[in-house]
């Protein structure tokens, strides 16, 4: 049996993150031989974020020359074209209007490429060998900076007409709330995403009620409200830090408004949520489940899961190695 | 060639619609060629809503003896089960947990029955002959009662892990709104739908500016405030009513916001709207247009349509007879 090795790349905005990818025979399993890391250079442009990619290809391929690798995976931000091989307009990446990194990365190397949108490998990485792997039918959020999702259908990523499905992150929650990067009013990212929550955060610490002890995050934070982010938050609730864990109750709250609306539409019950802010734990997850459990439909409220990402920062590369397959 | 000849019914709260309806070889047109209304008698139990089923069955099946029917379609409110045949839960229907309306009248008659929930079936007939046969995927509502909904994917509908897909009526646009009927805040329908609307106008009619002329909803209503009702307000917006315009620009502009959330979720750009209110034209149209256009994803923006239902209260009957064949 010919051994099942595969390159998954996962493109983020700061680092490229890669690894060498066994399956075995029935694919049910998987073993990541070696992994690399090189930084993005996202505001350098397209070229020398290719660049960059082919630097990492080729160290796997020189050291690995006994191999036969079956292709190479590649998941990244941006939407991606529905013959998975274009990717247009990846948020924080400049110059890069519309790139057809399939093709350029085959010309080079030859072996078949896949290119798929981050959360939607981190959604079918879950779905195959994760948190989801129990699951037919589940919503995948990774809350970070924004609020990316992937939507699992009868086991396979819903992609949409044109590859964009998943913007869980813009679904709106209050159409009066506060305006987000997407241009709407109210999206749950505009509530929850690293940035806003970070300046809630900043504005409700200078706004302190006088019964409040002084807050664990001011003292984590060094003094400089700017530098904080929900790392700081989640290790201020842990810590029993009273505003941290309101804050932290209400993100997950507002999140589960969200999860219950897709819930609703799409007869769906089951929600995986990973990414940085989702590591604070129970806290947050409680809030999000009894936010969902007050909102849901009566069908649904007996049957909803709401559990954590199983792979971490691996599932974007594992996702994408299982699409070469 | 064989004549494709099926029995299609729909369940309403107040009348069962039924028709015999023949389609050409191909399947691509249908013809009408009788129909019946009886009352539902929803309140009366299923015992007697069967009775009343079987009776409209039975009068079609003896005018057409000649005829080889192929089957029976039915719509209904409610959450159909997976194999289409129990009904559970219709809403506004006594003393009706769940029913296996399929056996039940499969035993009667001995024809292939289908039963599905009636915005699916309105939502496919729109699909096949209707405002979407254009279109692969779509949003379809009907805008009535409630807010139902129907999502038609790769030109099927979306029935969802259980049967209960679509419920588009139950997003939420603002989670501190209105208390819906299905327990949550803020869904769509807790704004817009019939007793909800006709709830806030005759608010708004007790709270009128001074600088408005008299309403002529209330001139329509009969000096009645609670016999308003959406028609009234349609008919008060098109002989140029201020107050009936505005009410009705806010239920489009409010509708797509939920329209908007559901665009970006799933990648979808094109939304067909039926029912009661949706007959006030332009006005509501124009403004459901301009508040998905200004909500959705930049992605999203330049091919965004939102159109009316084109085959009315013969769409559930359709549907329902197209699942036949």
């Amino acid at each position: 049996m010919k051994p099942r090795i595969t390159i998954g790349i996962d493109i983020g905005a700061t680092t490229i993150k890669a690894a060498v990818v066994e399956f075995n025979s029935t694919e049910d399993k998987f073993c990541i031989l070696s992994q690399k890391i090189v930084e993005t250079r996202a505001l350098d442009g397209p070229d020398v974020v290719i660049k960059q990619l082919f630097y990492v290809i080729n160290e796997f391929l020189n050291e690995n020359k006994q191999c036969d690798f079956r292709g190479i995976g590649i998941g990244t931000p941006g939407i991606v074209s529905l013959d998975r091989s274009t990717v247009k307009n990846p948020p924080n990446f400049s110059g890069w209007s519309e790139v057809n990194l399939g093709e350029v990365i085959h010309k080079k190397f030859k072996l078949p490429i896949i290119v798929e949108n981050d959360a939607n490998t981190a959604a079918i990485a879950e779905a195959k060998y994760g948190a989801g792997a129990n699951y037919n039918d589940f919503i995948f959020l990774i809350w970070g900076t924004g609020v990316g999702g992937g939507i699992i259908l009868d086991r396979k990523i819903y992609r949409g007409p044109t590859g964009g499905a998943g913007e869980i992150g813009h679904i709106t929650i209050d159409y009066n709330g506060p305006v987000c990067n997407c241009g709407n009013r109210g999206c749950i990212e505009s509530y929850i995403g690293q940035r806003y929550l970070s300046e809630r955060t900043r504005k409700k610490l200078q706004a302190i009620p006088k019964d409040y002890p002084p807050s664990k995050i001011i003292e984590l934070a060094g003094d400089n409200l700017n530098t904080i982010d929900p790392s700081i938050i989640s290790l201020a609730a842990k810590r029993g830090d009273k505003l941290a864990k309101e804050i932290l109750l209400e993100a997950g709250t507002l999140l589960g408004i969200a999860i219950a609306s897709m819930f609703n539409a799409l007869d769906l019950r089951v929600a995986v949520i990973g990414g940085g802010i989702s590591a604070s734990g129970k806290l947050v997850f409680d809030a999000i489940r009894s936010s969902v459990q007050s909102r849901a439909l009566k069908s649904i409220k007996p049957e909803i899961i709401i559990i954590p990402a199983k792979l971490g920062n691996t599932a974007g590369m594992i996702g994408a190695s299982t699409f070469v397959l």
